[in-house]
């Protein structure tokens, strides 16, 4: 399914390309969010049209609404959303833990209440497969618990245990379901274990070993905490499996966190935050040099804050060296006068904007492997 | 400035063209209101996707924000939106004199409070022509009294009386703002005599007299009241000037009121209602019968209701006979999930379908009035 092109002589990133049931993904690559069957303010073309390659869909959103069995009956979610390219689901692991005091967890699995409307939700890990089969995507994640960092060792050690033996119920009951339905969805698993090394490398040797497609890299820290998450990939990478793709889960805040998780052997990761922050005023800027993998511009965080009243004047693009349609269209200018105005345009254009240069970025590093 | 290329036999509809310094309109046509430099939601090039060949932006509101000094300075409302079809502006009558007890007329102008911050605002009628002339519009209208159908005759003849006598200073503006910035922008003026049909009729004489490129119906019955809209212009059309095109302010509250004052000699005419309602739920259905010139579908007022249940699980796209980017690639159940989970992106394309419609069926009424 994964295979590698190219190898960097330049650090440990790599170009690959991954193949599903929708076509194949050419790695690095950021999946953008699609949370519930829409990527907020971008319709499907405008997806396309930012060059991403893949989606990423959240079971729990989906399961309360509009609900898996919904989406079955309706021929699948990219019939749904009139997408054509590949779909991951993540498997509701990090909103359910997140529900906390909501939820009890035991060894079979999940208990939560809607905070829709307070149904009931019991989730075990074959539950959670079902849903994502049901859903119709081509990348099936683990059921896991999203580990918090603050475990002492010994929960540590009780939740990644836990973690495991889920693995081994969601990979038989994704088999089950791939051959009834005839159908070639990819699964990945996921390696917690929280801030602690011997766990991380000990659950990925684990999961490297099982029948997995790809292999996930969870837990809080991970995008959330840069520099932990760094130090786990350096220590995790000798223990990478050369074959199969690395997704770091919650990845890419920003530019700069994809390229610097991508040059430490990562190939797929996801993050709410730059179409979130576009939406909140943040647009990406800067320009990435392909020797120190920095990149660099002469705003804070290569953020521009559009609210800024420096910008009132300001007849330029977004980002000079952005060929995006709205830096080749629209002025900070009018930008700062659709956000100032509250308008749904300017989360389109924004949106789209901080994707697509998401995804411009890593092609640059693409291009740099290639020719190196 | 305005051809008739055929006149219909089966009606006094008739097809145009206005040429302006922004290139040419073909009439009959539908103006949708970019009220603040932004079509709510739509950005230029959807405008332009819809088929839409002129948009309307409102002097009162760009005052306001960003200021017509502002866009001045800025190059221009056609650099600012990068929108390089025609643009027509409002003189900000509608919305001064809708402030009702906030206004102070006089027999120079209207002093108003801005709602915003309180600043004080005179605008007279050269002041108006001023701000137009500013923010760079092709086609600038009079400053008038948008009057009240409430008017007793007494106030009613005050009214026009000073509306005609502003005409002539905005008039007198206008040829010098042409002349001293070496522009050829258009001029409109503004019938008004609410229900008075020999305050209309004088009106109309009055208005064709002068020097304008065109004549505009205004009014607060004009759009809103269609029986009574279609009463005044049956007994004005005979006073149309027919070298002149004929704009009701305020029509087309669906594509069915468009195609009525259409059919009426009518070329041009605006309204919030088809962008506002489909925001808000309401997606135009049907299909034109040419012979009859009636909008017939099996939903009400030929508008589908998309919260409604019956769309939950419908494939079908809006109108099966719309060709709109929306109905060729997404159905109403997952318009209408978009629109219960309350996300931008539903007003972009409930928007898109909307106006797309309207100009789509006033299309087909010009290939009809073509082929006859």
């Amino acid at each position: 399914m994964f295979k590698t092109i190219k190898n960097s002589k330049k650090s440990k990133a790599r170009i690959g390309t991954l193949s599903t049931e929708h076509g194949k993904i050419k790695t690095p690559i950021f999946m953008p969010p699609a949370t519930r069957g829409y990527l907020k303010s971008l319709d499907s073309i405008d997806i396309n049209n930012t060059n991403s390659q893949i989606v990423l869909v959240n079971t729990y959103h989906m399961l309360l609404k509009p609900g898996d069995k919904y989406i079955k009956k309706y021929g699948g979610i990219h019939s749904f959303m009139n997408y054509t390219k590949p779909i991951l689901s993540d498997s509701g692991g990090f909103q359910i833990f997140s529900l906390q005091k909501m939820v009890k967890i035991t060894e079979d699995g999940a208990l939560f209440k809607s905070p829709i409307d307070g149904t009931e939700y019991f989730i075990t890990p074959e539950k959670s497969i079902q849903i994502q089969h049901n859903l119709g995507v081509d990348i099936v994640m683990a059921f896991d618990e999203c580990m918090s960092d603050n475990y002492t060792k010994e929960q540590a050690i009780i939740s990644t245990q836990r973690t495991y033996r889920w693995l081994d119920r969601c990979i038989k009951e994704h088999k089950k379901l791939n051959k009834k339905n005839n159908t070639k969805k990819l699964f990945f698993g996921i390696v917690q274990g929280g801030l602690f090394k011997d766990l991380r490398i000990e659950g990925l040797k684990i999961v490297a070993s099982l029948d997995v497609d790809g292999i996930a890299i969870g837990g809080e820290t991970i995008g959330f905490n840069m520099k932990k998450t760094k130090e786990i990939l350096d220590y995790l990478y000798p223990h990478f499996p050369k074959n199969k793709p690395i997704y770091t889960m919650g990845v890419g805040g920003c530019p700069q966190d994809m390229i610097d998780v991508s040059i430490r052997g990562v190939d797929m990761f996801d993050c709410v935050a730059p179409a979130r922050i576009a939406r909140h005023g943040s647009l990406f800027v800067g320009k990435l040099n392909t020797k120190t993998f920095e990149i660099n511009s002469k705003y804070k965080d290569n953020k521009l804050r559009i609210s800024n009243k420096e910008f009132i004047n300001d007849k330029k693009p977004i980002e000079k060296n952005c060929t995006c349609f709205v830096c080749r269209n629209y002025s900070r200018a009018y930008l700062r006068h659709l956000f100032m105005s509250k308008d749904p345009l300017y989360s389109r254009l924004a949106t789209f904007h901080n994707i697509s240069y998401c995804q411009q970025t890593l092609n640059e590093l693409k291009e740099k492997i290639k020719n190196e």
